[in-house]
């Protein structure tokens, strides 16, 4: 049973120096998004962050790095067989605390725990050894005697996750994965909204004692005082807004320690139908089934979601008929109730943030689908923070020139703008997606490989991923807003400058590159 | 003949928006460190530094990228054959601006000229395309139909250079090299107490014609409001010193804008001798040669000079008496009399810095060989900027772990410590040398190959470069202190967290990595 039932909601402990120890502070509440209820309590004050971090580093760190890639890789395969067995847990804690429905929970929970159990088995590949060559030797001189080989070793700190409300799951073990597999240490500071299915997934995994002590650490609440405790060696993750990442980009540790930071912040993200498709195409199709399932899962809180999608003028009201009629469709309020489709999003305060943007976004659009024509089912319109998917137009390709509001904001809830460009214009159209600045992922659309094939490097230049949509792969596509293990993530400009997953790419955040140079004797010892 | 003969020296011009524009001011003197005469003068005030910035970026970047990487390469190669035929110029410039002996003249000039000359070579191998895939596609299903593939593409922006005075040709092109190749236009700010070598060398190349209009910019004197003009696909490379790359990244145009930023700070480099070398092994003659090379080349102004030697106690006083007879052949004074071996630093402000920074080593250290004992040679001691080569020691273990000044100051001049570590205690060894808290260079010494093969992982998380000395290598190795194309060049914490050089590895800093998902049949037309 949930602790809802309390009259008195239970305060969640905090996992530092290898104990379980709670804040001194009464707590801040975590709540229901569509009841309005207490759910649980979080505290971090009071905790000796220091000693903490001192643990982690040098007891965690030794302990991880004493074992190689492959015996870590195992260690994150236990981690997954635990996470599985308790996943009605997660999922009962998810629909409460976030206000999702069973598809939605899915990209988060099981995403996550696929995401750990593909760097397990990816980890294996890495074998029995504690750092990784990279590379081929380079001669320096014409004798090929003495050479340059590069290598990866471990970075002798932690890793420091400041994590965003959206995905506790899934954001805890992208990050904590890689880290954990390259012998690194980690902190997690959840999003204190959702901190709960963070702290338990810790909290199961630590009690079935699968990390070596002081591998894995969580600290729920306040993140002050957090990153003044960061050391030369410590690298800092965050997902989050653009102002906090300033915030933590300024921080002494960063600016004089040179301490390692990946960010993910704001993310306008585009769709592009590709000109030419006759209306009643499969790319058009193929767009609007995307299109709408992008603005809906997870009620638009997904840093990938597409904000803008860019048709030509001629196909703009096909689209948009197309794209309302299936958003109608989209059933909204409580997720226990079977017949929703779409949740709450996370909290009061993240309701009023998207009722903003939208108010904000409206000056210079029009309304093509009003989610405020969306009825709650099974849901208390006064408490539940419940918002219909809503789509906006800017009419014309002038229009579209002159909304710049719609490039560069990010409502983080189900909104998303349709943006027509000058038929026959690709370049209009991909002028307007940079007017972006750098966003994690574009998606486009089209039945032809080559012009398909041509466009990309357009875009991969201002984007962390493109995500081609032809109607071969229909069936196939992982999802414009789906983030595979495989491929990277991140983006560049307002997107954060990141780089996460990408497969064993994302070990680089964890190790120091180094050129050895020496006599090829002592290379062939490396290897 | 040189300006200096002149009676009003010579205001260079900053080459920016496709022009030779002068400042507005009356500029800044460069002096010769040795004579004490101006030379010339810069000044970068009144420029449209909106306008110049705007002109690189769209102008040069748009010509830049229209080219393949071959056919960029083919342009460092003409611009390699006009800088060698300028050469003695060169040579000239420097002798009177750096006060260098014709040797450290050539790390510079000819070390430029070379590393340009490398990535010609490598770029060739890049061929007639305008981006780079990297690694194999990945499957994202069970159906092969449907994966992800990586490619990097040149940053639609440009690249700003605020370099360093002691290597006004080296720390040129060793960066404009790899962007220039990547496709990326270059803004390059001397340090103006040296910037008369790099605007030579820019200005020989531009009126060659080598390069598309906005593809190299120079400007000379302030960097005051470079930042400020840096947009979200720009990047900034800066080498200089801490404080200084503490305000680069706390610009808004990094904090906010997420510009890319790469930094080389100070660093407190070590040399490692290793247990077990009995008195006059080949080892120690190693590293006594290496030492007294690495001090006074270019008066011990490079960041990758040997500032701490790491030695067992039992060798200390054999190293220092073997040191202190290379160092007192050491001839200091005017570069222009052959008899000469080592010229001045470069300047009164740096020679102050060295004095003051060897009082404040000498607060914790004896002093083994004493600069101060060095007549100057044809050289007025009461003008030159010239200091003899000074070897400190810490005299014990115990000392060693005391003197912590040792561990976190660089004084940048032909200075470095002799420290004595406990015999047969490599990790005693290791310990202090973590106390530099990251550095560029790692240099160790031994006959044993399996020993250091076992120390290199030991060394490469806190170190950029690990350079393996051994016997068999003695004629081969290439210098602790030279930095070869191949290899990286940077190093974590105190050093900047940067990462240069290392073959096509320095590409990566130029290019934006992005996944792109797709079908087989798109993914194919990108190969």
């Amino acid at each position: 049973m949930l602790a809802i039932m309390t009259s008195k909601t239970e305060l969640l402990s905090n996992y530092v120096s290898g104990q379980w120890i709670s804040g001194k502070g009464a707590g801040t509440a975590l709540r229901d998004p569509v009841l309005g209820t207490e759910l649980v309590r979080v505290d971090a004050s009071g905790l000796d962050l220091a000693a903490a971090f001192a643990f982690a580093r040098h007891k965690g760190g030794a302990a991880l790095r004493a074992l190689t890639y492959a015996q870590r890789a195992a260690l994150l395969g236990a981690a997954v067989k635990v996470l599985q067995a308790n996943r009605d847990s997660y999922y009962e804690i998810s629909t409460a605390n976030s206000g999702t429905v069973k598809n939605d929970t899915a990209v988060d929970v099981d995403g996550g725990i696929y995401t750990l159990g593909t760097y397990a088995k990816m980890g294996e590949s890495l074998g029995d050894r504690h750092f990784m060559p990279e590379g081929e030797p380079a001669r320096l001189a014409k004798d090929p005697l003495f050479q340059s080989q590069h290598m990866l070793t471990p970075t002798r700190g932690l890793a420091l996750f400041i994590n965003a409300f959206n995905f506790p799951s899934w954001g805890l073990w992208e990050k904590a994965a890689p880290a954990l597999l390259s012998g690194v240490p980690v902190i997690v500071k959840p999003a204190t909204t959702t901190a709960w299915l963070t702290q338990r997934m810790v909290q199961d995994v630590v009690d079935a004692g699968i990390f070596p002590a002081g591998a894995i650490s969580v600290i729920c609440g306040s993140s002050a005082g957090l990153m003044d405790q960061l050391e030369a060696f410590d690298v800092v993750s965050f997902t989050g807004s653009a102002e906090t990442a300033a915030i933590i980009r300024s921080h002494p540790a960063v600016t004089k320690k040179s301490v390692r930071v990946n960010i993910e912040a704001d993310s306008v993200n585009s769709a592009l139908l590709m000109p030419n498709e006759a209306a009643g195409s499969d790319a058009i199709d193929l767009l609007v089934k995307e299109v709408a399932r992008e603005m809906t899962v997870k009620s638009g809180q997904k840093c990938t979601a597409i904000r803008r999608i860019f048709v030509p003028e001629i196909c703009y009201d096909a689209v948009a008929q197309a794209l309302s009629a299936r958003l109608t469709k989209t059933t909204v309020g409580n997720p226990r109730n079977e017949t929703v489709r779409m949740g709450a999003v996370v909290n009061q305060e993240q309701l009023n943030s998207v009722r903003d943007g939208l108010a904000y976004l409206k000056a210079q659009t029009s309304v093509l689908h009003d989610g405020n024509t969306h009825a709650l089912i099974d849901a208390d319109a006064s408490k539940a923070c419940c918002v219909g998917p809503t789509l906006l137009g800017t009419r014309d390709a002038a229009g579209s020139d002159a909304a710049d509001r719609i490039h560069n904001t990010e409502v983080f809830g189900p909104v998303a703008t349709l943006v027509p460009y000058r038929n026959n214009d690709l370049n209009h159209a991909l002028q307007l997606i940079r007017r972006g600045e750098g966003s994690l992922v574009a998606s486009v659309y089209s039945s032809d490989p080559v012009a398909l094939a041509q466009v990309v490097p357009e875009l991969s230049d201002s984007h962390g991923r493109v995500h081609v949509i032809s109607p071969d792969v229909a069936a196939l596509q992982t999802g414009h807003g789906n983030v595979m293990p495989q491929s990277l993530h991140g983006g560049p400009g307002r997107a954060g400058g990141g780089e996460e997953l990408g497969g064993l790419r994302a070990l680089n955040f964890y190790h120091r590159r180094s050129a050895i140079q020496a006599s090829t004797a002592v290379l062939s010892q490396l290897q």
